[in-house]
């Protein structure tokens, strides 16, 4: 197996990423009873890295799993896992799983829950010089997992619906997926969420989504430029009416999608909005309310 | 991290168990893009390996996965695996993980697909000796995962909703939990099918479940027996009205439901076609057609 160049702390210590690896017994991954987050690190900054840690506390906190650390402590080891691997961009996930019973009952109250951390290089689903291209999606016949099912807001690894999605998108030459509902809306894509534009206003899913940290971003930063953006359900027909439509994620930001089901949006490049958007977007990775410089987060004493 | 005495195989290779780990950047964890079987041994004997073995295949061949052994492999590796263990009663777990992309790109497709097996020691959901005192389940409020969005004749790791149900269960002093498909019928449970017995004839979800092979086993040999035993829709209305319920699982075979939200299911003590089914399921455990002792698999050349 390859490994990217990168760190990774366990068990109460940094290792190579390698050596990052869980046994196959834990809970989190033989019932992917597990949560994490994802932070990026641009230019030696996090971004919006309190947003992150809110966020993954308060899904550890619904699944009923004890994070070892206080939010200032898991900080100072996403820090120190960033300085060890030497990156000015990196992607930093946290990872609580719910881990394994010493008497191996059957019962998660009886597990000891598991912090794990690592740190990869930055990674795009769009790239940057791919943007004026944008994303060609397909919009899939496969549901996304019903938040009567799974809460999309504990951010989960149950994937097995968004890769069927992409497995269907690749079948009709679509690049990535977004999964309908069921109820003739539209949710999210694998690791990305989705905004239509119309007429200058700009909607988002509000449920059976996850609230990504930048579709926040997104809607604050179009709010503050003067323009229209919510949060309610967005309609299957909405999205193929749409003048613009665009993605984001942790791994890219803002990407224009340009193709939907084979058909061009708008007229196939990025619209204005979304235009605007990536450029203030990235020009937020140095304020210094949503941006913390990487070498400022002291380390921690972290021996368990 | 406590581990149980068993045997492993990964990357070629048998292994202690406490050395079965897995990169956490493999998708198998970070997507829960696996499937897996789980086949016991009894005094020495695989129970329905071929259905096991064939089912996995399936499932990987759903998952557009390639398993690099074939079927008679995997059976050398199982047994090898419980012979080193050196159990004469055994869970024997095969996997497939969609492993990573060698470039580190977002694309299933390029993902070198990875096989693990372990083996540890026989599990129970209900002890033998608890049986006359049956499961008490509670219904719970989540919803079981949609066939709509991942296949449950996969088997999957995706248990966030069973595991929510599970503490759903606690909370009402139930010991396990049987969720809802959302449109007034039932699933499953957590690892178990369940059955409902009314005025002799035996029904089984037919669908939204895990085509489970004790299920599978279970309506096998109630049929041979002379009873009707057909897998359809159930209705939430029909299993609070039912004479008798039972669950089946590879986990402890057939286990009487005793217990339904508090309320006693007929009499309180396994009903006469739970009791007549435990004892002609076990008694097929040295059926030719159904079983094969391990000693007579062969070890296969697996070095890759």
């Amino acid at each position: 197996m390859q490994y990217p160049p990168g760190c990774a702390f366990l068990d109460g210590q940094f290792c190579a990423i390698e050596d990052a690896k869980i046994s196959v017994l834990d809970w989190g991954f033989l019932r992917s009873d597990a949560t994490y987050d994802v932070v990026h690190v641009w230019k030696g900054r996090f971004f919006r890295l309190d947003r992150h840690l809110d966020r993954f506390f308060a899904s550890a906190e619904k699944l009923r799993m004890t994070i070892p650390y206080s939010k200032e402590e898991v900080a100072g080891i996403l820090a120190e896992c960033v300085r060890r691997a030497g990156f000015e961009a990196a992607f930093v996930e946290m990872i609580m799983t719910r881990g394994v019973s010493p008497t191996f009952s059957r019962d998660p109250r009886d597990a000891i829950n598991r912090f794990i951390a690592f740190v990869v290089p930055f990674g795009w689903i769009l790239k940057p010089e791919e943007r004026d291209k944008g994303l060609s999606v397909a919009i899939a016949e496969t549901h996304r997992i019903s938040p009567l099912s799974v809460d999309p807001t504990v951010k989960n690894y149950h994937w097995l619906d968004l890769v069927q999605g992409l497995f269907e998108a690749y079948e009709r030459g679509a690049r990535t997926v977004i999964l309908p509902d069921g109820a003739g809306n539209i949710t999210e894509g694998p690791g990305f969420n989705l905004f239509v534009v119309k007429d200058g206003r700009v909607a988002t899913p509000d449920s059976g989504v996850l609230h990504g940290i930048t579709r926040l971003s997104a809607l604050e930063l179009l709010t503050e430029s003067g323009l229209e953006a919510v949060a309610r359900p967005v309609s299957l027909a909405e999205v193929k009416a749409a003048d613009e439509l665009f993605a984001t994620s942790t791994a890219g930001g803002v990407m224009p999608v340009t193709s939907l089901d084979g058909i061009t949006v708008g007229n196939g490049r990025p619209g204005p909005v979304t235009s605007r958007l990536i450029d203030i977007y990235w020009d937020a990775h140095t304020r210094p309310d949503w941006t913390v410089a990487v070498r400022d987060i002291p380390a921690i004493e972290t021996a368990e």
